[in-house]
């Protein structure tokens, strides 16, 4: 199995995609790792780590960088030899298996839908992420690569997250909610509304309705399926939560004369650290990471690509994907 | 001044509401209260109030109650007797000055629209909230009364936010942003892209540009203006965050034996129990508080419409609005 690595992705690349890098080969002794970026710059990162298992590395050179601030679909056709180019390229002519980057989101997506191409069946790739609730783990779809969707969209979301949550979350028959304003059906804008209909009408989903937004983190689903806008605030508001606590609390326990120790609670309730979007929907396994990724988030968003290949889910997403095109068609 | 109290509304009502306004009476000894509801069932909670200054209260009897799952607009016709037409109905012949109601929000503010009418260059009268912040609070609006908005309704929404902070939060100049999936201009969906637009073009406004998710809580504003699908997501996820966290700290703290009092912070942190959203952009002052409301949020929320009134809010948006309507209609 071999993982192509964005190495010039993240606010402190290549450190932490190196680092993280070797932690997941260290961990999976089957894997190869293919780090895409300045040679000389990885080259010299790598002699920080004498224990890595460098007959299972290699450097793919990609002098270019796309920034943050770029326009994606641009970026990526006039830098061909930027480390996200390069490394989608790889999926593409199989030289690598999968491709994780912690780098422009909208030109990873850029790049995947361009080189991969969207499986059949999906107009829309979309990237989905893992969310701790109260009693878990869920999984948002769409987290910010899809605005303006229609309901058809956000129907092909809900498939593409049930096959996530059954192969990478293990829950057999994943329950599907649609985050909304309101319980009842009728409620919310005419997006959701009629994406209500859609997925009420789909026998191969276990739809469990409307979530509102204060729900959501009691687990009240295993996917949550909304638009891009609206995923990508609730997530960035999320991520924000466990910071202002920090500082609260910490405030509290000064005023009080009092210490507990909540680095098990943060830990848990800073999703950013756990690692790897999968971008759904495209012909090959593409995960994303935070551009503020610590290398353990890099080594988890390794691994998340690694189980993607193992459980086939782009193979399971082509199948089912494909039925569900075939079932409207024929309507 | 008059203010008239919806007393069928609450989860709890009457007994929340009583209780409120009692609280409110003996806090301004300027006030008089009119409560709204079966006269039987008001007289019976009044009984249990013996410092209640009677001399102050009158109630109007309105022995139809709209439940939370009826069509708003419907309900609000069909039930001329209910506590909530009764009620705005007050504020239209004048017989009160403003109308609180803990009661199905959607029917609160077809009834103010039906009966007050929206002020001249309103389109959509909208419902905002204040909000705790790391620095203090801001104000959200929309707070989910106005779903599939365009971008002129959100321009609305920013002045009528302004003349709020500036009212009743005594910020003199508020800093207003755009609720949005990235920071620079061009961000977001077609109708945040535009309203960007729209908000930068507009010299009244004190325009701070876009705001993510991750900085709503860092008080990166004083007005918060978003469509209210978005809105009402935010907030019931806000709200449901200190419950959750209540839980996850009460479990650390029993694994490692430690008591912290966290009170103080639990009440900040929730915004339910402050009380008080306005409905803005209607001729009249009328003031929703949450279904679950405490007496205290009751209180507040009769302090809001107080504090509306005594600052003129009411003609300060007219005056505003329609200097707003006047420019954009000389282009």
């Amino acid at each position: 199995m071999r993982i192509a690595v964005d190495a010039m992705g993240s606010d402190r690349a290549p450190t932490v995609e190196v680092e993280g890098a070797v932690g997941a080969l260290l961990e999976r002794p089957e894997l190869t790792v293919v780090l895409v970026g300045d040679r000389a710059a990885v080259e010299a990162e790598l002699a920080r780590h004498p224990q890595a298992p460098l007959g299972r590395i290699e450097i793919a050179h990609a002098p270019d960088v796309i920034d943050p601030g770029e326009a994606p679909a641009t970026a990526v056709r006039r830098k061909p030899n930027s480390s996200i180019a390069v490394g989608t390229r790889l999926v593409k002519n199989r030289h690598a298996d999968a491709f994780l980057s912690a780098g422009n989101t909208g030109a990873v997506m850029a790049a995947a839908v361009l080189m991969l191409r969207p499986i059949p069946g999906v107009d829309r790739p979309a990237v989905g992420s893992p969310v701790p609730s109260a009693t878990g783990t869920f999984f948002l779809i769409d987290m910010g690569a899809n605005v303006d969707t229609r309901p058809q969209h956000l129907l092909q979301f809900a498939h593409l997250g049930t096959i996530y949550a059954q192969d990478l979350m293990g829950v057999d028959d994943p329950r599907v909610g649609l985050l909304n304003i309101g319980t009842e059906p009728g409620k919310g804008n005419e997006q959701t509304v009629e994406t209500f209909e859609l997925l009420s009408r789909s026998p191969a989903l276990n739809f469990v309705g409307n979530v509102e937004g204060r729900e959501v983190i009691r687990g009240a689903c295993d996917v949550l399926v909304c638009d891009g806008f609206v995923g990508n605030v609730l997530l960035k508001f999320y991520e924000s939560i466990a910071g202002f606590m920090a500082e609260e609390l910490k405030r509290e326990m000064e005023a009080q004369g009092v210490r507990l120790d909540l680095k098990r609670l943060y830990s848990r309730l800073d999703y950013s650290t756990t690692g790897g979007a999968p971008l759904l929907g495209v012909n090959g396994v593409v995960v994303i990471a935070h551009g503020g990724s610590p290398p353990q988030a890099i080594r988890n968003g390794i691994g998340v690509a690694a189980r993607s290949l193992e459980r086939r889910m782009v193979e399971h997403i082509a199948t089912r994907l494909g039925q569900v095109a075939a079932t409207s068609e024929s309507r």
